[in-house]
């Protein structure tokens, strides 16, 4: 069984060899995987992002993420069983939500409090050592998840740190949620809903935000528009992007992580790359 | 077999994959975990620090370190036996020292001369390569440490980056080790050897250095003083830590790296959190 | 069967472990071993350098290598056997030439073009998840190359980012490839070839750039020259370098990569450290 590691650790320092070495006493035959330990510490948003497009190209595993501002605090250990078979193992903060949005959803959720899924005593500055690692190498193992700990409500976790698209009002409302170096900017949109929503590759749709709105392509890649044009493309994370080619979407669009913003497909005898003031 | 691997040779270049291959073309069926590689070039101190921390939360392996400006001159290389039943594997120059203390002392120690245990011709720039790789590969493969080379006397090793705790004049002696990001002071003395100096988790001890002696409760975890106080608690890397709850220690107090302190118990009906003047 | 990755993709993002679950679903039982992930983005020469290092120290293995600047263009995705049995994948932009050339040259080249070698749909931006990867994992698995695609002809194939050195006009002419963080300068002629070319260890060679000649010591290591002298030395990357004894040789010597020079032994009667205007 696969077992992937994201964590805020950095590479400096002991713990990511730490958390590796007690999974791999508690379940010598499992297959380590790191997805990224130099996620910014504490950017759970960050941290959601890249483990929900990691877990989306991959197949069934055991995914323990850990950015964890809370640790030590009230916040909850969890084990969660999603509907494609995964199981994401860390805190209550909302950093595994997308991932589960991604992988079919929350089909169970477990405190891990069972004695047994911990490594006695649990440090109160490491949960990663002696609650996350053990508990993911047992259920990689094949521990039934039940074991861990009481079941809990999947809607009494906290929430993600975005809300996924929806629609409001007869509009279809995201929020960006990522903008990586080249200036892309990431939707809270995953490309398999976008034909639920009445999105077709090849067609315009139009995006709104502080009071502008703008007609974009849907395209498949960079270069399908030109130079310092504007496109809409699905990238390898999965999410809806907005892009300009060979500029930066953010600055030359103004739009920022956390900004809301709408989007509606373009009937195509309708479209046209045009701003209008909102 | 678990080999682990810590060196200051950076993630950009070729040779730390080029010493995990050496290990696998020997060993095939060892397992390889890496502590890390970015300890600051030449840095034997931090180095050090990592290594012994990271070896003490794990089970027993075989541990190559390599952090080591004198590679190509005549400091010897060496595999070192611990108490627990670990091999140490890296040059003489301090770096394996804390970890053998904390892995129950040196029990046997061996240059590394044989020329089984190296990769002919040794490359004087990379002893990582061609000593220390096929060395960790064979021990962990089951070879005697007695066939590295001929038996040395512990003594005359070179002494670990700092003295462990140790009293003097009635009182108890350390080193500040290391500075956390945080500003964390980590000291020379290990939880464990807390209660054998007469320390009470619960109860304060003073802390005196450069003619300054300060009350300090001894807690679990930082939030256990209000912001701003002190307070000395055991991290997860099992040394005495002085820390300032959500500020930074080594600023505060003034506290560096290679600082002399002294620590005391204070008596429960005594115990104050007080600065005086020496 | 060792499979060994290299990109520009840096440790931040789920680009790395994406490719490594793709590889492991493809071929469970291969071993995975990075060669650095840490090349600066889009920098072929810098890719090349260290991949041509890396595998030139290891044993047979598949190389996954992509630093791909023409990702999604028409540049050829190519597999290529070596005379020395590895087999190195990449894109046809002469990431994967010096590597071919310290492994014994190439010998067959395919186009990965079979719908088998291949992930569908192919993302237009991440020929690694969805080409490289699953050639690399089918090939370590044991298909024959020539199921990957067409045969191609290897004089076709996109140039290495250096010349090896060769003779012309009398002289030996080679290019300066890297320069470390110490400021020594690697040149791209291998140690294997020196004999070949008239140098003899122990002996002078006479280096000539921009009108300029230097007579130079070939030696072991860098202390065989008294403090800010030149020496001439095969360091463990396998290339002739050119170094300044704890001094920086790029500036020393005003040497940049990209620059050509000359290389003509000396005759061990007419040696000394001497530089003459050209």
């Amino acid at each position: 069984m696969l077992v992937t590691l994201l964590s805020d650790f950095g590479l400096e320092d002991e713990w990511v060899s730490v958390c590796r070495a007690v999974i791999l006493e508690t379940a010598p035959d499992v297959t380590l995987l790191d997805i990224s330990h130099c996620i910014a510490p504490f950017d759970i948003r960050r941290g959601a992002f890249v483990l929900a497009a990691a877990v989306s190209q991959m197949s069934q595993a055991v995914h323990m993420a850990v950015v964890d501002p809370g640790v030590g605090s009230e916040r909850m250990p969890l084990a969660i069983l999603t509907g494609r078979g995964d199981i994401l193992v860390g805190p209550d903060n909302g950093l595994l939500i997308p991932a589960a949005d991604r992988l079919g959803g929350i089909v169970a959720v477990h405190e891990i409090s069972s004695e047994r899924f911990t490594r006695a005593p649990v440090c109160p500055t490491f949960h990663a050592r002696d609650i996350f690692a053990p508990a993911a190498a047992l259920l990689a193992a094949g521990a039934p998840i039940s074991d861990a700990g009481r079941a809990l409500d999947a809607g009494g976790l906290r929430p993600g740190p975005w809300k996924p698209g929806c629609r409001a009002n007869g509009r279809l409302v995201c929020q960006v949620i990522d903008v990586d170096h080249f200036g892309t900017v990431r939707l809270s949109l995953v490309g398999g809903d976008l034909e639920e929503f009445g999105f077709q590759a090849g067609e315009e749709f139009e995006l709104g935000w502080a009071g502008r709105r703008v007609s974009i392509p849907l395209r498949e890649v960079f270069s399908d528009v030109p130079e310092g044009s504007t496109v809409g493309l699905v990238d390898s994370s999965g999410y809806l992007c907005v892009a300009v080619n060979q500029r930066s979407a953010t600055r030359q669009l103004g739009l920022r992580v956390g900004d809301e913003v709408e989007l509606k497909p373009v009937a195509s005898e309708a479209a046209g790359s045009s701003i209008e003031p909102g």
